[in-house]
């Protein structure tokens, strides 16, 4: 569709600019739920409090559900005349009950309505996304599990630096993912603040009990400062935030399991479910969904970025300019949502070249740094000797082009004659990460302990929410 | 809807996550039009080349035309299992005229169309947004022209500086939307070589003719390497980026919208076609349209950031990464239409309040710069002298708060015996704006000829465009 | 300096420009100390485990010490070609206590070591900026009871909606900084891991303590995966990402601040200490704080997303591109301190003209709201009908350019009978602010009150720090 | 150096927060020959029109000849007291020539100074980076030449797709920088309007000449409107556009030179000088400078970021936030710089392995496009039945695990008999890519015809430019 059209729509005049550019319900019709919700929770505080009377509280309560229902049969019609998702909803709300409908937006305003609906939404979506990184982190720590004393090529530079298992990596993912679920987790109880009561920006002078919405609607307490609640999407710009990093986590993957599955890694095969092939090339499988998740992660990052521009120049209360941040958060949650997905399924789908892995992890004289360290411990030599020591070694085997362990004693003992046959026990990748048991550190049994007890936490933590 | 129900759709496995991430055909049916219309030129090229028959030629281009007309008749099925619109309009095809629709796809592949489409769709787009922005200079000309002579404060840091004229400061943007038309016009320019036939990354063994091809779709040329072809999308960050520093343009104009039409500016009034009012405050008029539009530059913002960031770091050639092109571009360049027909909009809608402008014009000793001048150019004080002069008679006249005409000559000559009377000629604002005759400066009949000038300059370039 | 003297400097050949492009000791000898503080611990650990003799651990500290005197002294001398801090502060090591120097290395690489500073080095900065923002909080909080009562108006999209108090407007600004000080520190919390021990990336085969050193730095325990250790950049990234919200928040205040100051608004007068004047307009007070203020939060967001980008595609573990952390994260740190200790001086500063506020709050019958209010409260009218009815009152009242409270209860009783006299105490601004009780409400008694329980928080907080 | 000391230095207070955050000389005093020559011009332009004396114009000429002088020699002293370039400039001038210094002033301001300034280093650094641009573009098109002909795996998805050459790659990035130095052009014609003579805002009511001293700066006219002039920074914007672009471009082709060096890959080989070794593993060649370059496109991102939103929200015409241009203009163009004389030295330091490029070119059934269009070309199948033969031939190959080229005819003839022998010439790789000739493809005698033209043209230009 070409932008003439769009002139051409306009050309009909001010009047369709501005609905175009002021109606929201296209997409704050996602909001529904939780607007609805809102709406319950204030109608049965403000009967409660007496502001209300009891029956106008149950036809305006009886209503709300009946309009939820509609909405959720598919039945309600959206309309755009209507602007919003608030007055589609309180607009049928009079329609089923008539006047107590007019009753129910007492003590409160769109603009603290708007801010409860999106906290509401993004608490939501934070609870789903935790689970489903939770997933994520189970999926990585069996197959670490299953994979824990696979050796592989650790890198640095992209460059073989020194042989770690295919385990130990998958679980330094598992490490990422448990740190965005602590941001996630932190933006949540950050934000778990009811607004609803601050009225259009000031409170209200009648005597309503903000502590009692607050605590319906699942929040910890009300937000202390109105000006602040209906200004704030300090809610929105964090949780993007854990978004981002957490898409960055994910592509970060994303770009070692393209470069796996190149024919020159050749580190890991998706089955076909992840991978889209090419009819006349049967051999190939592009690792599509990998690549969709590195490149979502753009978009990601640049909902934060809108929504932080938007944001920056504001003065305090409400201005519209936030009305921009709905469709930024929807889309880049929602992407969020679906990376996780894929890269779950990739996690449990890959099958890593085991062979190849060890072939590799030897490759590129990557014990050098455990001969160094055999140096130092045995023969307590300095550090910085036992590096110079190690490179003469090293320089020795390249210049004829075999691997350390080929090196005969007796040439070792030319360069160091306190050199022993000991030595060799330190020069197979096998023994390399077998050897590093330090707390943290890549050898089989550490990396079984962790893939343990992360399943544990995390089958634990499943069942809890049943 | 929450995270839960994505969560839940996914669950049914990696076929519907990979369904979910992978197909295009929700975003990118758009391209509908530029794919049809780059087949249609293929298939001529295929006949003209003796590639294809003339009869197979005839027959995929009568079955295109009618699948064209399904589509804008609205009749046309798209399917996600169909994954894009190329596969979509191809296989509708072959319902439609059988085997010879399985030749069209000679010496093409999917990676050099997809190129094409979304260069076509660009510079369609281009050519739309240029036509928007030439109205809005013509909107801001008219408007300048009519108010040529209105004097107003004209500010630096907010503060009222030295006294300017309404229509200088419009003319300001005409010369700002200027070099957003120069920079789209270049993009289009830079754009406009033709992928096809670069075939799926490494040119093509049919003897194919590219130029031909070219010229049919209105490209000045085939680009020049095959790789790059299909690798590129330089046109789409580059109209991004013309496309952002316009939406600064666009956004800067509407802060100073928010600011005029507040109580205390009160510059401009808008109507109510471009606010939006309150039922209970109905003197109340939110700029809603001017604070979208300063909100959508976030959003168009981040679209260039988002693309900037996926193509980073991608290596040649085609990845599946950069299908993350289409939804950014399609949003972004969409908002930022709609932003230049709300600003044209709002341009012709606004009245200047031109009393308070001109009395706000006078306030704050606008005039300081004229009177400093008035004494280098008589008097011939070095111009730092003059400052100094001029200093001290503000601080007379601010001691008693009254305004510096309102010293009498015997006051001014205690500070300088030179000074006389003729001075009072260049104090008040009306001869201030008059005396900035310097090319670009503010005197009106400056501003009136540049004014009449654009208008002219405009007219001439709509007839033309027809 | 033009380009082509850097080309100049590039024409010597790969040397130059990989010393140019590769040394980071311009900049990242801002963490010498640190470094220093890390390698002390390191030392310490290796003589508690018995890897390094009690006499080297001796040696080596005396001389880290020695080094740290003399870069405090201001006479070290950075050399380039030793490339970075560590190895600067090494071969300085060496200098000073010849061989011993060498077993420092063990158990450690580079890869921990620069982790360790980085984390070092935010968490003291993030200690820096919670003292800061305690600070302003504590500005705000003492010039919010101050003026508790100063009635203002409150804003929606910068029109006058409902009449608020000066004090309750700095308080929303007190309650974004708390949640800005809740992300630090949850930032803080999450980063206080020690990477130190991960070694290169695999960990180390010696029989190190790394919970010994963790607790000798004051982290809260050793990182758990040793090539996440080394590839982590998420305290900067989170850490960014909080600075980046709180540059929203202080540019949304010092953009109030240069509207605030214009001579449109005239809300609050800045000192000269804080504005820039002009020789020649002294009563011209550019904000020029308060802009740079709004200016820097560009430059934080810049860095944000700098980083964001790096990360974005890098397979673990270290790769170079990991060195552009430093000056990014340096530079948008300090620029947030430096606008925390602007904004400040701005609050302690700024001296709000009480008269034009109150004047300005009445303005634009921004008390309709409590009319309506009054007839849902006393008349029990469905709030729909009370906005109906308050309408058509102010309608009148602005027919006549007159306040609501000018109107005659019998022309009030024309358009609603049932309104009686006691309607007139809703009228007023004051009356108005003070009826706003509800929690968080803008009432002067709960700003007092918030105000009170702030600044008692906030100085037991800083006499605890000392 | 940790955050307390900044804090401990703003304890002094206002005076010494201000003189931190206002101060600019730090770093605009890169602008000082720019400021100079400037200052020159407009001199010159006084003296032509009679508003100066002869004699002052040569003294103010000689003095500000004489500052350069100093600034050149190191002798000169910048004062923060005297907070910008300008000013320290004209302190100068004073100490020198005494009160004429005081008339260079003279129908000018600062606002109109610095965008000229800015402009003049921003147009200088554009003509230092085309130079370094084409001294890449020829790096490319030399080595383009010297491997016209070396096969080596083109991808898609980072899977070998199709052959193409060595050369022909290298070539695509030529393409891709021709663009870049396009839009550096663009950007430099479209800014090359001169602001001097704007003055403040408004204009003046001296008799100057803005065409005169345009001319003398090699402008190509003055601005048109005076507000715009010293309102907009989009040279800084298009400029650092052109240069996220540009950076872009050479994040890719680091991004594929990491790869490249890989183990895994293994395609070409960095000298010492592009790489970083290791003392303990000789063999390991860090690609540290492709790393670098990769990484430094983040922060020329960044920078493009951070200014789009200073300027987005800004009326007009100067606020103070603009001072914020600098710093991120400067790094981000002095980065891009540095990336691509880093990139340059690589081009030509790289050595492609011209047998394993070859090795992988065949694998992965490259050919298998060559023998589909073989059979349409020869047995005049449509494609799509064409592609379907293929895949049946590269299932039965592929499931013996061999070669395409090792099927008999026999067993080709059983899955399409009308196959004859003369297929196996399109099977091999060389073949493949000598049967691309259609333009822009890559058969070795069109790569090295491109090569070839490009090179002509880059040593006709440089010659051009002597």
């Amino acid at each position: 569709m070409s932008n003439r059209m769009w002139g051409g729509r306009f050309a009909s005049g001010p009047a369709a600019i501005m609905e175009e550019i002021n109606a929201s319900i296209d997409f704050d019709k996602r909001l529904a739920s939780q607007d609805i919700r809102g709406s319950l929770a204030h109608a049965e505080m403000l009967g409660k409090t007496g502001i209300l009377d009891k029956s106008d509280v149950e036809a305006i309560q009886g209503g709300l559900k009946a309009v939820q229902a509609e909405i959720e049969a598919g039945s309600f019609t959206f309309s755009r005349a209507l602007e919003d998702i608030h007055m589609n909803v309180e607009s049928r709300l009079k329609d089923l009950v008539g006047p107590a409908a007019g009753r129910l937006h007492t003590a409160r305003s769109r603009n603290d309505q708007v801010a409860t609906d999106m906290k509401l939404w993004v608490r939501d979506t934070i609870d789903g996304l935790d689970e489903q990184l939770a997933d994520l982190q189970l999926a990585l720590a069996e197959k670490a599990l299953e994979f824990a004393g696979a050796v592989m090529p650790g890198f640095t530079h992209l460059q073989s630096a020194q042989p770690v298992t295919f385990g130990h990596h998958l679980l330094a993912y598992v490490e990422m993912v448990a740190r965005d679920r602590g941001r996630l987790a932190d933006a949540r109880r950050r934000l778990n603040e009811c607004p609803l009561g601050a009225a259009a920006l000031a409170g209200t002078s009648f005597p309503i009990d903000r502590a009692f919405t607050a605590g319906l609607l699942g929040f910890d307490r009300p937000t202390a400062n109105s000006l602040d609640s209906v200004s704030d999407r300090d809610f929105a710009l964090e949780t993007l935030s854990a978004a981002a990093i957490c898409a960055v986590h994910l592509s970060r993957f994303a770009e070692e399991i393209v470069l796996w599955t190149s024919a020159q890694f050749g580190f890991v095969r998706l089955s076909d479910a992840f991978s889209t092939g090419s009819s006349i090339m049967p051999q190939k499988r592009n690792p599509d969904a990998a690549e969709l998740v590195r490149g979502k992660s753009g978009r990601i990052l640049g909902a934060l970025m809108g929504l932080l521009v938007v944001m920056k120049g504001l003065p305090l209360t409400y201005s519209k300019d936030m009305q921009e941040d709905k469709e930024g958060v929807f889309d880049a949650l929602q992407s969020l949502s679906l990376c996780i997905a894929a890269m779950s399924g990739m996690v449990r789908d890959m099958e890593p070249d085991v062979k190849r892995l060890k072939r590799w992890a030897g490759a590129g004289y990557a014990t050098a740094t455990d001969l160094a360290d055999w140096l130092v411990r045995v023969l307590e030599m300095p550090f910085r000797d036992a590096h110079h020591v190690t490179g003469r070694l090293v320089g020795l085997a390249s210049a004829r082009d075999i691997g350390l362990e080929k090196l005969t004693l007796a040439e070792m003992q030319e360069v160091e004659p306190r050199i022993t046959d000991e030595v060799f026990a330190v020069l197979g990748v096998e023994r390399s990460v077998k050897s590093r048991t330090s707390y943290g550190g890549t050898a089989p049994a550490n990396v079984r302990g962790q893939a343990k007890r992360w399943i544990g936490r995390l089958q634990k933590e499943a069942k809890a929410r049943g």
